[in-house]
């Protein structure tokens, strides 16, 4: 399974409905993501779980790596491919050091010098941003293309942009020099996200 | 370390307040409780690993067991001494494969058959309840003490009795068998936690 940082879907059952969540990312897939990562907050460990395995057999049919948000031990018990963690999650020196060094590792970064510290901290990938402003994540700092190419500059790692972005705006990030977008809105709150996908893949060329 | 069920304390920050929390578990460890599980739910995953790791260095202190509610990673991350689960975490089977056979695992048991499985499932002890009715948690359901008396009978691994159990009932249990009784608000609720644990451990005996 390649680790292609390109199409990065992000769920969110606020914005698709938990009983949608499957067909959902499968579409998406379809249309052309390259990577999913599975969030949630207000459910039961055991209703992650059982999420998490089920989306897991169609990430896997696809060869598309699954990324958990946060839950190191969803994580594990799925066996899924990577964790994403935030600076509200465990220490990522913990969370690289329980997953090993074979799953992938993402972290959330806001600036250059978080950006600096997660590449000592282990992660495989970065999620920076909010690029642009965002409904999703309200209290996300906006931080401007311009800090994206900085980061991508200083830090020899694969940089995933993430906030706000969409069709009408990702062309704002080309000469960033990043490895491909997060979303979340742009495909899962469209009635039909196999075509969101393939129109958001369209303009993932080399940023 | 020794696994003694006695006087089983689970936390809630809904009862003792968060900032109190490390004060209280260890007054409450002078006046005799012998385990300790952490519990929460509305917490960052951060705080959660910050709070069990301050715990952690409290319970190890007087050698008294640490057990982390629900939570595998956050018990991974601090290496706590063991996990308890219900029936709304992930599977108990999945749970002893991920921490091994070297750490405690609670299994919650509302019935006879629940015992029964949680036992062939790799428990190492039972919680089971709720004994009493209990306003810590409102949904649980009440079960008395034959079924405890038939449970502790049944299934040959060490019983804590839970849910609503006080100093002013807890002669109830007296013939019962079980191991031990676990309590949230008889000690986290009161205003002189550790008089409230040396009263409990005087009425705890042989069941």
């Amino acid at each position: 399974m390649e680790n292609n940082y390109a199409l990065y879907l992000v769920t969110d059952t606020g914005i698709c409905p938990r009983e949608n969540l499957l067909t959902c990312v499968e579409e998406a897939i379809l249309g052309g993501v390259t990577m999913v990562q599975l969030r949630e907050k207000e459910i039961s460990s055991r209703d992650f779980y059982e999420e998490a395995a089920a989306l897991k057999k169609i990430t896997h049919k696809y060869q598309v790596p699954l990324i958990i948000n946060d839950r190191l031990d969803i994580m594990l018990a799925v066996d899924a491919d990577g964790l994403h963690i935030g600076q509200s999650d465990i220490p990522a020196s913990v969370a690289r050091r329980l997953i090993g060094g074979n799953k992938i590792l993402g972290l959330s970064a806001g600036n250059l010098s978080a950006a600096q510290q997660a590449k000592l901290d282990g992660a495989d990938y970065l999620g920076v941003g909010a690029v642009f402003p965002t409904a999703t994540k309200q209290d996300a700092k906006f931080i401007g293309t311009e800090t994206l190419k900085e980061i991508k500059k200083a830090v020899a790692l694969p940089i995933v942009g993430i906030g706000g972005i969409k069709k009408e705006n990702i062309d704002a990030l080309y000469g960033s020099g990043i490895d491909g977008v997060a979303v979340v809105s742009a495909i899962m709150g469209s009635d039909d996200p196999r075509s969101a996908a393939v129109n958001l893949r369209a303009c993932v060329k080399n940023f």
